[in-house]
């Protein structure tokens, strides 16, 4: 259990010193000649210059006659000239000059004749004749070093007579995962089983960048097998990610193998996520350790070593685009490091709204769903709810202003309703955020979402939603819309092993009880029900456990860590758990005014009342398909 | 020479038609099963859904020990807890929770005893225990229906279980270059041959589109040739290319050819370059005529098969980046099209000035050097000199703000130059445009340049330079900028065959002189030479023949299309012509207050007074080096 010092070393800093040394050691100068025809968004490593000119004869401009021009000079409107056959040649556009002419008439401005040509015009000297090098000069530059092959540039080159060109060859990257628990990837991991997915992500990133990824076979936590496979990648490659093992915990070699290897400049950035990263190198080649969390090794990865890379491709890496972002709620950071927070951005009116995701670094999902990355500096303390911020843009502003923004409660016929709503148009997709109903209401009224899921019951009048909306939206100004009807119940382990008849027997000793979080409609109705059966909630044994969505709930069951939890009937159904129907409940979609006449809403009206989307209902299943898409009330 | 009528249809309705036909007969619909992990870019043909969760066991958050939370319940900063070796484990981050835990604690808040830990606070049930499904349920959707899949994305899928995905086929597209003229690539080809480069652009630019090119041979001008190529396209392929021969000469088989195997759409689109296309297709299968072109074929490709390609894709074209320009100068335009001109861009100051380039449709070297597409609508007649503009980007703008605006006297240094100050400053471009010495000057009148070389002989002194500039710059705000002396001559072929002895023998009888465009200092200066040796220039033959640049004046002269023409010793040294030099010149570069702080600017003059410099221009030949980059004269 001992450990070892971090460094925490500012981002700015250590990756500028790192390339530095890198560069100083001569990283980056390996060059390869390839077919000029294949070379697209290949970069230069020379200048390129013509070596036959383009067009290399004389070319008739136009279909027509070619002729010598003297022969024509006194044809006017009123003494045309004839021309002999043997005094024109027929043409058509490419073709090349024949000899002893020297100018072409357009096939319009001639008049056949039996015999020959009448003209009515003189034409001048090397009149539509494309000149030798009229395009491209031999000898002319046609490309400048370091520059990134275009489509149009492979024309040139091989117009300029160039069919070999000598370019960056890309660095070979060598991508060794290490660590026990770390298995290729399959669909029956077992329990403590890590999936080797960072290699694909990382590849995936590196070609995008312009590098040859080449992933390594899985090293077990073995000092002497990590330390021969990173000798083996610094053969073959040109720089090397150790993945895992970067961090200070038991097994962590990583360090200490690259310190005996070559020279640690860094162990600990100033970032986070990605603090442990280690600054490595033998020669000039990196050796960069990159921490086992996906989240973090993506960070460091796109921090440390896309720079080395644009460094070694001579380019200057490109802008980011920046936008403006009101934040939806609180971020607190740490002062110690400069952190990196992935959030969901969506136009709602003409305001950019940034939520930010779950900051877990396990949590591949959050970067997946992120719109964007908002960076909070080191030494600020983090941003309040409703601060201007801000934010990186990872996807093009224009599918933002396109992005139907649902927050609110959880339902699986939301993950439907994106993909048919984006099915039926290309250009409008829809991002989801889980807040439970409550979250959903006040995000409709501070102006953050389109549409929120709601399933609120009035334990007055045991009405759904209604009741909610006029006490939120006092002066109006938002509808009601109906979505379904949704069978909610207690879900438990197939079999129903603990004999549970209903929620009375939820307080049964050695019952551990999954629930939701406060605020989502599924914890209102437990309440609600619990306190119209005059249970006491704190005798049922986790009842503080939250999760925050049906199917999380679903999942902790079938583990085997709870044994019952409320839920609606399709996230048992996905789990294949039994079900104990407790009541029917309605689930309605709240959309504002401000919303109401978006394309987005518009369409999104479209499929719920859509065939396509029973279908989906039915197959999810548990649900009472009335009338979707019909507006309730107008408040 | 007979023609055939080509149709003028608007753009926009002939690729909605062409496009819906292709969608009504079944375009489209072709999808693969891919692995996961590399499936970076590729599209999502329908829904995914994680198989397992991830994590898919309870693990530990942090390194620490795993305990059960009831064995710590009791422990306080006064009254700590002490546990037995055998009440928990140590577990490092990421490993699975040992049976008959339920919470992890942080090793920084464990005290290590001699047998056993001591404990200050108890742990809540579940803490600092990564949950099943934390990241992704089982049953989840991870992505919708026509989803682009990211590196984040290949992630969550490994992660979820997911190890194959179903992905949007993607469409091949056969390229059938057709053409008597048309060889494969070579640096020496006959008179007459056209080298195939289409293909390979093309290519280049279908597979950033996502698309499969395949090439197939070249195919003559023979109708049952061609009719049979098609035919194997077809059969392999899911759109096909028919390049060259779609405008009405007297080979152009295309229009028929396609009749005779489908349907023709349209043959004929009201946009210059580009009109001949022809929109045909049999079944679901587009077959569409290009022009041979290559500007003409790359407006065509872009604006007529990338829709298709988009469409299917499922997605929406992403909006190209429009900037407001002002026009360097007038652009006059057809009524009948809408014509697309590729324009230089430039930042000079705040303003972004966009230069029209060549708009022959052979010129493919204009497509390289294009920044920027300028749109004129049909039925508009163009722009005046200074007008403000809507131009398409075709580089970043970022790029566009660091780009060196060289606009004046041609001279091969100014492309050393370029590529010196580019290996220099990644960041940092230059692009020159040849308008002759005056139009540099005027350039900088209206602040359309950073800089300008100039060699302009004064008549009356024999001074170079000086006099114009205090001239067009009566209330100065210009420096002079010292570049290269250089040696004006004449070139004439090798051997002197016409043996020339100076200007005096340019009258003589049968020898032809290509001369340089008016406003550039050469032609100035042979002007004023002539006059100086009471020659008269109307007996010069081919003293009207103009060329833009030095080296295209000696392309004419190899070419043995020209005699004789004057320029600078390095053109005659590029092309192994024989030089009589006539005199040494001054070369400066005029550079206006306004760029004379930009970094641009600053880093050229670093450039010029380097030793990579004088080694380029002793290359290069003929240049007399004094002290390049220092000011001459401020005015």
């Amino acid at each position: 259990m001992g450990f070892q010092y971090l460094t925490n070393v500012d981002l700015e800093q250590a990756r500028g010193e790192y390339c530095r040394i890198l560069l100083a050691n001569g990283m980056g100068q390996k060059t390869e000649w390839i077919k000029a025809a294949h070379s697209c968004g290949r970069i230069t490593s020379q200048a390129v210059y013509a070596r036959i000119c383009a067009p290399h004869y004389y070319a008739s401009a136009m279909d027509g006659i070619a002729v010598k021009a003297s022969d024509t000079f006194k044809a006017t409107e009123t003494t045309p000239v004839h021309l002999q056959p043997h005094q024109y040649i027929v043409v058509d556009t490419g073709d090349p000059l024949p000899e002893n002419c020297d100018a072409v008439i357009m096939i319009e401005d001639v008049v056949q004749e039996e015999e020959g040509v009448r003209l009515y015009a003189s034409a001048a000297p090397w009149q539509h004749i494309r000149q030798i090098g009229e395009d491209i000069c031999a000898g002319e530059m046609i490309l400048p070093s370091y520059q990134k092959i275009t489509p149009a540039a492979i024309g040139a080159m091989i117009a300029g007579g160039v069919q070999m060109v000598q370019v960056l060859a890309r660095p070979v990257v060598g991508i060794i995962p290490t660590g026990d628990e770390i298995v290729p990837p399959t669909a029956d991991p077992a329990p403590g089983d890590i999936l080797e997915f960072n290699g694909s992500i990382f590849s995936a990133m590196l070609k995008e960048w312009g590098a040859n990824p080449k992933i390594y076979p899985i090293v077990p936590d073995d000092f002497e097998k990590i330390r021969a496979m990173i000798e083996l990648a610094l053969e073959e490659c040109d720089m090397v990610l150790l993945n895992a093992g970067s961090s200070a915990g038991r097994e962590d070699y990583s360090c200490q193998v690259i310190q005996k290897l070559g020279e640690v400049l860094y162990h600990g950035i100033a970032i986070k996520p990605g603090k442990p990263a280690i600054l490595g190198y033998r020669g000039e080649k990196p050796v960069l350790g990159v921490p086992g969390y996906p989240v973090s090794g993506i960070i460091v990865i796109e921090q440390i070593l896309k720079p080395l890379i644009d460094c070694w491709n001579h380019r200057i890496e490109e802008k980011p685009v920046q936008m403006h972002a009101v934040l939806s709620r609180a971020v607190v950071s740490g002062l110690k490091y400069r952190e990196f927070v992935r959030v969901r951005l969506g136009y709602v009116g003409e305001r950019l709204v940034a939520s930010p995701l779950s900051r877990g670094s396990g949590v591949i999902s959050s970067f997946m769903k992120a719109d964007g990355i908002l960076e909070i500096a080191q030494g600020t303390e983090g941003y309040e709810a409703g601060s201007q911020v801000e934010v990186r843009l990872l996807r093009p502003e224009q599918e933002l202003r396109h992005t139907l923004v649902a927050i609110g409660s959880h339902d699986p016929l939301l993950d439907e309703l994106a993909d048919l709503i984006h099915r039926e148009n290309p250009d409008i997709f829809m991002s989801s955020s889980h807040v439970g109903s409550m979250g959903g209401i006040m995000a409709a009224r501070r102006g953050e979402n389109h549409i929120a899921g709601i399933h609120l019951l009035n334990e007055t009048d045991g009405e759904y939603n209604t009741a909610f909306v006029k006490k939120y939206f006092p002066r109006g100004g938002v509808r009601l819309v109906e979505c379904v009807g949704r069978t909610q119940g207690l879900m438990v382990a197939p079999g129903n092993p603990h004999h549970i008849r209903g929620i009375e027997d939820l307080t049964q000793s050695g019952l551990r009880y999954v629930n939701r979080q406060k605020g989502s409609g599924t914890r209102i109705l437990i309440d609600y029900l619990c306190k119209k059966q005059g249970i006491d909630t704190t005798q049922i044994y986790g009842y503080d456990r939250e999760e925050f969505t049906h199917t999380s709930v679903a999942a902790q069951i079938m583990s085997g860590s709870g044994d019952a939890g409320m839920g609606i009937y399709s996230a048992a159904h996905l789990y294949h758990l039994d079900f104990l129907p407790v009541c029917m409940e309605q689930y309605d979609l709240l959309i504002p005014d401000y919303a109401w006449d978006t394309p987005m809403v518009r369409q999104l009206l479209k499929i719920l009342k859509s065939e396509a989307f029973r279908e989906r209902l039915l197959a999810l299943g548990g649900y009472e398909i009335g009338e979707p898409g019909r507006v309730r009330q107008r408040f």
